[in-house]
């Protein structure tokens, strides 16, 4: 079939143009003709993909949400205890945000209120079901302090996560968000964490660990 | 001057219909027609408060930033320790944010990339500026736990209302907000405060206090 991979290729651009104009404008300024015209397809070409724009909104939200498990099961792995696999593979989830736009726009469509309003399912739920996991495995290895709550925890890294973000987006088109939450885990580490940890992952970090 | 108390329900009526809009889809997707049709205003009257979109943008804003001096010497006259002050200010404002539109308009407008590519100030600065000062005296006032960073405290602080906000107005309307925050605070003061000042404060808070 020689017309797969330009059609491929027509699917890709139409992608990468609706998601430069989503992340930056939200979900319901960006026009249909707007995206056509980013990406130089005719309206027939692109009917062809996606028979919505709410469903390219979904296509690319679906794209994002397909890195999260591959992502999740390659820390899981490498066998680092829970903490360690926590803060690690957000790092990474982090970095994969601030450098695709494909990613970027499937995140901020996923708190779009005007995308929820059509039906699309939250990923609010999904981020916090993923951090709630590690955050409670911490819990059973015993990485966590006295009394702390392993769903508020994660409920917080969700919030943190989702702050830095928005802020990082407004002031510096993501290029501080890695930074920022580098800071946060600095600030949010020793409520969570056992002392016995906190010593180790200080000693690991000073040493470029 | 008899039109002035009508021309000012005019202008307060219009402030109310574009804040519940912005705050529904963001800046860029809300056209001054959609705006005159909810608030029932003829062009004319419109542009004889506002000479644009963005002006009337930037009335919202300012409506809402000139809340937070306000609370912040309300709360400073009371003469509690600078945490203490520190979450009953932020408690109060996330109150004030999930209750009003022009509030809530005010806070999701001063991230809207559209806002600030329009060259209007942005707003996160201020409110870290003011989590800074209060988290600055907290140190001075000896509250908090040896090695923690003012300045980064802030930061973080800052990443957890505004995701927090972004959550909860996605998810439930803001009917959730200030329950998070409440949720976050508990995970948050272990890592930020000394030990003595914690037991002080679940003790009062166990008692209602």
């Amino acid at each position: 079939m020689p017309t797969q991979p330009r059609a491929q290729v027509t699917r890709e651009s139409i992608m990468v143009a609706a998601a430069s104009e989503f992340d930056r404008l939200g979900y319901a300024a960006v026009s249909l003709s707007l995206i056509l015209e980013r990406c130089g397809v005719s309206k027939g070409a692109f009917y062809f993909h996606f028979p919505s724009k709410i469903a390219l909104a979904a296509a690319i939200m679906e794209s994002e949400q397909a890195l999260w498990p591959e992502l999740t099961r390659r820390w899981d792995e490498r066998g680092l205890d829970a903490l360690r696999t926590l803060i690690g593979s957000t790092t990474q989830a982090v970095e994969m945000i601030s450098g695709d736009p494909i990613v970027r726009a499937g995140v901020r469509l996923s708190t779009d209120p005007e995308v929820h309003a059509s039906g699309l399912r939250p990923q609010y739920l999904n981020w916090e079901t993923l951090l709630t996991v590690l955050v409670e495995r911490a819990a059973t290895e015993g990485l966590l302090r006295p009394g702390v709550d392993p769903v508020e925890v994660a409920r917080v890294l969700n919030a943190v996560f989702a702050g830095n973000r928005e802020i990082a987006a407004a002031l510096t088109g993501y290029a501080d968000y890695v930074a920022r939450m580098d800071q946060a885990w600095r600030v949010l580490l020793p409520g969570i964490a056992t002392e016995e940890w906190l010593t180790q992952w200080r000693t690991a970090s000073a040493g470029g660990g």
